[in-house]
């Protein structure tokens, strides 16, 4: 991959038009940046794994888990007692191979990682919206939760459906495909 | 922050017990890891600046956005093209100072970054739910962007409605605010 740069446009043209502009004079590549992440707490659940664990929360209502998040971090959980809802998000830190495009649990057509909910992806972000039950200071109980025991927290927002739920949104491949009991030997 | 081990417990007692039994059992403290995450694509979007960025994307379904994924990762993308919406993982590249509790665009309190959407966090990980107008090769086209122009990607994943949706979730301290008018001097 090429480096990159782009041209930041000052001109005082409508943002539809600068945003015309810009597609027009971006001729160099882009960038390619990294970031360090740091976890800031764990999620425990009773899931040892990735046989027991669901392939998603909202099919077993009942697993119950538990957020700790590191005490330096407890005011950044300031009012989330207000939400039924939080999306919780972490790192697959035990996912396997990265391929690009794979079978999932669903079918057995390869479909791309970033076209399904695969944990092998190229960077291993996980998010899991879970139903918050109660919260003790820097520790939150949930419930519906899909996530592996002991696994790496890196990020927590409230689910809220004003800004989140999307009716008309169509499931894509997945509009047709039963649960089914996980193959073996795919993750 | 204590360095930490977790005893692992490989009995095997149904889940449920075993959680409960894990609980009692970790006396130590827990880790403290750093993940990188690299950059794997760039979003474009009309908005150059936080003032003309809307609050979330949902209230300007017009404006439109471009999804430049890195052509390394095309492979990725395979049969995305099926759903009518899909989820922007990226970096707040241009945040400012984290305060882990603050107010936001919406009121004058002050609530935990983790109770809020608000871009200085811990991890500036955001994330939007966009339309998918099109896809071409490694470019997607996208409407309703509520992100800053030339921001780095970081993940993709479908919106699936059978997942995602949480009919009876409220919408926690949000529930009552109207949108205004984004005060000034505050991010």
């Amino acid at each position: 991959m090429k480096l990159h740069f782009r041209i930041h446009n000052e001109c005082k043209t409508p943002p539809k038009l600068r945003f015309a502009l810009s597609k027009k004079i971006r001729t160099f590549a882009l960038p390619n940046m990294k970031f360090e992440i740091k976890q800031i707490g764990t999620i425990f659940s009773p899931y040892q794994t990735k046989e027991e664990c669901p392939v998603q929360g909202i099919f077993v209502p009942e697993g119950q888990g538990r957020v700790e998040v590191f005490p330096e971090y407890e005011a950044a959980l300031d009012t989330i007692e207000t939400f039924s809802h939080i999306i919780l998000f972490y790192i697959f830190d035990r996912a396997g191979e990265i391929k690009l495009s794979r079978p999932t649990f669903l079918d057995e057509a390869s479909h791309g990682v970033f076209a399904s909910r695969h944990p092998c992806r190229p960077n291993g972000i996980g998010m899991s919206i879970v139903q918050l039950e109660k919260r003790m200071k820097n520790i939150l109980e949930v419930s519906a939760i899909d996530v592996l025991d002991n696994t790496p927290l890196i990020d927590i927002k409230p689910y809220i459906p004003r800004f989140d739920i999307r009716e008309k949104a169509n499931n894509g491949w997945i509009e047709t495909k039963e649960l089914r009991v996980k193959p073996k030997n795919r993750e």
